[in-house]
């Protein structure tokens, strides 16, 4: 049976996954508003940011009193350190699916993403997808290989946005200036995004193991 | 007279300031590399930079283990949390004025900065020094006075960026799109800079009143 302590641990991380859920939607309607010019969709994600920031801060709050009341030891102190460092982390990315957004709404009603990129950011929105529901299944069930996993789709999205840098930077990039700026953003704000869900997955295995995974 | 929690509170900050410290020669110095085409200091930068990170590991471990061993009351714990807080804002800064130099490093032995911006990017330098010296006295003599200016200062670094970003998409720049995206990528690194100092700001703020700063 799990003693108060461990059941609002428990709590704290489902919160943590409500949180991971609304960034999921977040990214992923971002990633359509800005591919699609759909001004509705962008202005959802974001309004529905605040909600991210909403549960983030209630969170510390209860974090930093069950700190104080509790007095936990080492090893039950280090895992609320590290819950209130995944709320930044997931705050963060909700920030950044809302940059994403931010980019779709300022450029309607024209698309800001050009024929010749659509693929690679649709491909740069899976990847932060699917690292996303992984990062749930890590907080959910404490799946220290899908952690680790998150690592090797950081991957992927880095070499995405060499591709997509690649592109923008090649002789026969056709399109404006702006479009370049623009673009360079949306892969950076997709790959700081991936960079913290590395980061939930390495803070999560430190709970449960005591020390980080190996970097690659 | 202080006692020992508070000692040891003191030489958190003080550690902070070390940081500080380093990271002000860091932006200073990558400002002056990324101008200059200067590899040597860019490489100094980089280098450096893995000071600050060791500095910051370390005093979250003291943190934690002083958690850990006082017990400390709520308010004495909100002090702490806000140092682990701050500790990672730092270490950002770092990160930040690392990717400022690795830019100068990449385009060696040409100059990133083409010269229509040269005194735009030496402005948002200046700018990010200017602040960075401000958290330094923060941090020093817990002046909440210069910790609000710091928001000030903010405002000036976006108009900045607002700036640059506006003569890379006008009809006459007429430097090359990589140009572009590496000037954007320098200026979002100097926004980043900034709001991390901001962020430093407001959590002494928060450390010392109990509450954070209004916002603007």
């Amino acid at each position: 049976m799990r003693d108060l302590f461990h059941e609002e641990l428990d709590a704290i991380a489902a919160d943590h996954l409500r949180m991971t859920s609304l960034i999921r939607d977040a990214i992923e309607s971002a990633t359509q508003a800005l591919l699609g010019a759909d001004l509705k969709l962008a202005e959802k994600v974001i309004a529905d940011d605040l909600l991210v920031d909403q549960i983030a801060n209630s969170l510390d709050e209860r974090t930093i009193n069950l700190m104080a009341r509790q007095q936990p030891v080492a090893s039950d102190l280090r895992s609320l350190v590290s819950s209130l460092r995944i709320s930044s982390d997931l705050e963060r990315m909700g920030d950044l699916a809302h940059h994403i957004a931010k980019l779709a709404r300022m450029r309607f009603p024209n698309k800001a993403v050009p024929v010749v990129l659509e693929d690679l950011i649709r491909d740069m929105g899976s990847a932060a997808t699917k690292m996303v529901e992984k990062m749930a299944v890590v907080i959910e069930f404490r799946d220290l290989n899908r952690a680790i996993d998150i690592d090797t789709d950081d991957d992927e999205m880095d070499a995405l946005q060499r591709k997509l840098i690649g592109i923008l930077l090649s002789d026969d990039w056709g399109n404006s200036v702006e479009s370049a700026v623009d673009m360079a953003f949306a892969s950076r704000y997709y790959e700081r995004f991936a960079d913290h869900a590395v980061s939930v997955g390495r803070r999560v295995y430190f709970t449960e193991t005591g020390e980080y995974p190996a970097k690659k």
